[in-house]
């Protein structure tokens, strides 16, 4: 039977599965060998296919990567010790008559949740990951902006701040990533925290354990959480009064905090962004981390169906 | 002969092309009439058409217009006293078999550059008009992105700062327009010279003459300069972070600073954006007043071309 193979390589696992048409029929994890610049990621991603494959007939794989991907092919990314990697072209020398395609995780996952997760109702929309930092897809008219050297919905980087408060991972100072993700709220309520009566002084300070704790009313907690969407709204105003998306569609870690976080970032968001954008809808991305596997599936899909036509 | 018009309504006067193909062949500007409401503006337009028609067949209107546009239709312009005016069924009703095409004005200025202005070598681009206000339109693979209510680069309220300083007139606090404009520079200008030695001092404080003074080393003019760039360039990033286009093409009333503004831009730009878009493109408009009408016309054309092939 015909299978496609959709991918997500993240920085401490690879999520592998295996599609005949739109189902996801097996899926697995190995681990992510970060080990001499990652050099051994793609021949272990390969070894697994070879041995997922049963007999059936490989028609295409699609591979999200944690960077930007120039070209639909050459990809840099810090978490995997990749420098201009050109993963295009070392899957398809590996698998010749087999459609490939190289995507953003982020955007794999946008992808996905436009096929089969929260965002199946809308044609424009905002994905948006909350987890260790923030990625974003864009999607208008059912279409992926990936943008001209394959960054479009790096919105984890848009400057939120104006006093060199926090130093980014990548150079910059004061990224709304440093500020609303899974650490950017650990640091604010580290910094909230000290000398002041809040359960977090007694327990593990994580995202999930202040956004349960701001849930049951503690202060020092909901100041974080307060400061998390402040910053985060306000990215998300900029975001939108530039792309005017139909909806915004949140997923990662950190939206696991459910209702609790939407409605306040929806108020806030409402609050801060252009009249004529005011309304714009929020709602929970659902594919998990089966998002991108998805995403990537859809791409290749996509790709093999624009074949046929022509 | 076959003709278009392109027409760019503004909030002083309404500037009125007739085209020839894509050939500017008559250019008038009438005043824009805003009393009751703006009841009167399309209807000068329409006698102005008929009085300039002269025979010649007209296959296409286009408008641009100083607000976000619903469905392609109808428009709330608070330069023009509208609200919920349909712009397009009021055209189509006093000219029934004819192309009719409403956009935004920035859209309308970023296809025109497009078309025949500073970005006919991009096939992605931002729009920035820096003038009284700040306007954008977005070109993405040679389409312009409108967004799902109309409002597609509307860049200028983008917030650049958290201590509500200034209060825009939409109603938020510290749009980058606040700070990036004429009347933007002007503030802060004026802010800046109480009690300090300045020509600013000596003569009327205008975005020209800030500029002017600024190129020949007044301390307080370039001060002002820098404020007005670290706002937009802030703004600028965040914008390229989302939909990464291959360039940047600035217009409007201060982009006549030229090169000076430019390269200061660029410069600051490039160390405010994400690693992997450093390198996007500057460039100046070049259509000036007339972007607005190549615009417009262009989208007619378009749209009778989409017919065609039909």
């Amino acid at each position: 039977m015909d299978c496609v193979f959709g991918i997500d390589i993240g920085g401490t696992d690879v999520k592998i599965g295996k599609f005949y048409e739109n189902e996801l029929v097996y899926k697995t994890t190995i681990k992510t060998n970060r080990e001499d610049d990652g050099r051994h990621i793609l021949n272990d991603i390969f070894k697994k296919i070879d041995e997922l494959l049963e007999g059936d007939n490989l028609i295409g794989i699609g591979i999200g990567v944690p960077g930007p991907v120039l070209n639909n092919s050459i990809v840099s990314s810090k978490n995997l010790g990749w420098d201009e990697v050109d993963v295009l072209n070392i899957v398809k020398e590996k698998y010749p008559n087999v459609e490939v395609v190289i995507l953003n995780d982020a955007n794999a996952a946008a992808v996905g949740e436009m096929a089969k997760g929260g965002a199946v109702d809308y044609h424009s929309f905002l994905f948006i990951t909350l987890g260790t930092g923030i990625g974003g897809g864009i999607i208008v008219d059912d279409e992926l902006i990936e943008g001209d050297t394959g960054s479009a919905g790096e919105i984890g980087h848009i400057r939120v701040g104006f006093n060199n408060e926090r130093l980014c991972k990548c150079g910059l100072y004061d990224c709304v990533e440093q500020y609303s993700s899974a650490t950017g709220i650990v640091k604010t309520a580290n910094n909230l925290r000290i000398g002041r009566e809040t359960k977090l002084n007694e327990i593990e300070v994580t995202s999930k354990n202040i956004f349960d704790l701001a849930k049951i009313g503690d202060e020092v907690a909901l100041e974080a959480v307060n400061n998390f969407i402040e910053k985060l709204a306000t990215a998300l105003a900029a975001v939108t009064n530039t792309v005017n998306p139909e909806a915004i569609v949140v997923g990662g870690g950190v939206s696991k905090a459910g209702d609790f976080l939407i409605k306040r970032l929806e108020k806030r968001f409402n609050e801060l962004c252009f009249f004529s954008v005011r309304g714009t809808k929020f709602a929970l991305a659902k594919l998990g981390n089966d998002a991108g596997m998805y995403g990537t599936n859809y791409m290749v899909r996509k790709k093999l169906n624009e074949h046929k036509k022509v």
